[in-house]
């Protein structure tokens, strides 16, 4: 897999990949594999993913405090439910928290924002995965006008200190925003009307969205500018390809949890006693 | 697959499968394949599985009711967590949750014994996994004595009456019971001390609930002789064979689950008219 692949974690960081309104969402900077070795490198990916997984696991059940975050920004159709049915299903599901954030219910409205997202946030030893997040208040909030200009920009201050915070009490933060291009996000569109097993993901308000695409993009560059720092960075992730922007994903994933140097806890009991114990059991 | 593997719910319900304590746990009742294609059968139902979890999602985005809920009980070591992971891990994440209840918290045992079990039941749309459940509430408690006979016993018809309310608002539930023998618990208590990467999933203390073990054959057997009912069956899963459980369970869940005749919900929209909104985007 070395051979084909290079640094996703430099090649995609958000301020290295330049404005998000000239990113190639067709792109698979770093890799030179096709769709089908993509997919073996996934599931080679999926396998060292799922090890350190257990680790973090295993160390959070020891009194451990480390936890993993993986946020997913991304335009309608990007593919954030793919990521996390193929990145996500690659773990094991007694260690991982997915939530998804839609539009807040009346109760999280009389809540700052950051409410829900910290009731979410995944305990000790867990990755969580949040489908859409506390972005969601620098994004449509701010394209829709839902408040004024000054509550929304204050809120990149609120979302670094936030951040920082959990990284300071041990949640390694990674962000992913998926880009794709308007063309294959009309490509989607059609998929959705024309096929039946493809209906129930279809909401005629998302094309209303789509009529807001350039002020998205001067949002997502507003967060990219002022929100991908050291301690929680951000990836632009070509999206046109799903195979490309899982492996990518995963990827990203799994060299931020290699850093972690995660190993198996030493045994909280008195080993040869209890091996004595075992022996002796009828 | 089906020429190896004939009706593993008729084979394993609990009320055909005899007493408990004569259970045979090393048997593959209905399978005569090995652990290898055991293993290929297992993706085979894992992919079927993940297609009729997708409408089951897509049912419940649309307003369906419909949720699933599998309850996993078993002796210590006997492979609970493997089933999260080698079965849960079949499904996408974003349609499961799953949920283990140890001991009781503080604030728990301030409310009846059910409180936990409902804020953790799956919402519409959704599989649940019950790491231990409800049913902790009468077999280690009973078998600790932990409250009087009276109350124990009274909660039989309280899980009873529980389990039909669920059942009636469209909640399938499935119950597997992970039977093993005790030399196979030794065994795995042996490996739990004797390999660093288990002495985390080692308890010391679980020792003295082996010490326990036909107490608790006991409270199974009650649990299943009044429990096992047409709308929450049990079913007792040989657990010796890793491999061999995790198939039946994933077999009982998927021929649950093709019962549902679960089928992509119709359009919420009008399907000419946004073909056309879809051609026409630029």
């Amino acid at each position: 897999m070395s051979s084909r692949w290079h640094s996703p974690r430099t090649a995609l960081r958000a301020h290295a990949a330049g404005p998000v309104a000239d990113f190639d969402a067709d792109g698979t900077p770093g890799y030179d594999g096709d769709k089908e070795s993509g997919e073996k490198d996934l599931r080679r990916v999926g396998a060292e993913l799922s090890d350190l997984q257990e680790k973090l696991f295993a160390q959070g059940r020891s009194g451990g405090e480390r936890s993993v975050l993986l946020v997913l920004q991304g335009m309608d159709t990007a593919g954030k439910g793919g990521i996390v049915r193929h990145v996500g299903g690659l773990l094991d599901p007694q260690g991982l928290s997915v939530t998804g954030f839609g539009k807040p219910t009346p109760t999280e409205l009389e809540h700052d924002f950051l409410w829900r997202i910290r009731k979410a946030l995944p305990p000790a030893g867990r990755i969580g995965i949040f489908d859409r997040s506390h972005y969601e208040d620098v994004l449509p909030v701010r394209v829709h006008s839902l408040v004024p200009e000054s509550v929304w920009r204050g809120r990149f201050d609120e979302i670094n200190a936030f951040e920082a915070e959990l990284a300071a009490s041990d949640t390694t933060i990674v962000k992913c925003a998926l880009i794709l291009s308007k063309d294959e996000q009309k490509a989607r569109f059609t998929e959705r009307v024309e096929r039946p097993d493809k209906y129930w993901k279809y909401d005629p308000n998302d094309l209303a969205e789509r009529a807001h695409w350039d002020e998205y993009l001067e949002a997502y560059q507003d967060v990219f500018d002022t929100t991908d720092t050291d301690v929680a960075p951000w990836y632009l992730i070509p999206a046109n390809h799903k195979w490309f922007s899982r492996l990518a994903v995963a990827r990203i994933l799994l060299e931020t949890m290699r850093d972690l140097d995660l190993s198996w806890p030493e045994a909280a009991f008195d080993v040869e006693a209890e091996r004595e114990r075992v022996a002796a059991l009828d």
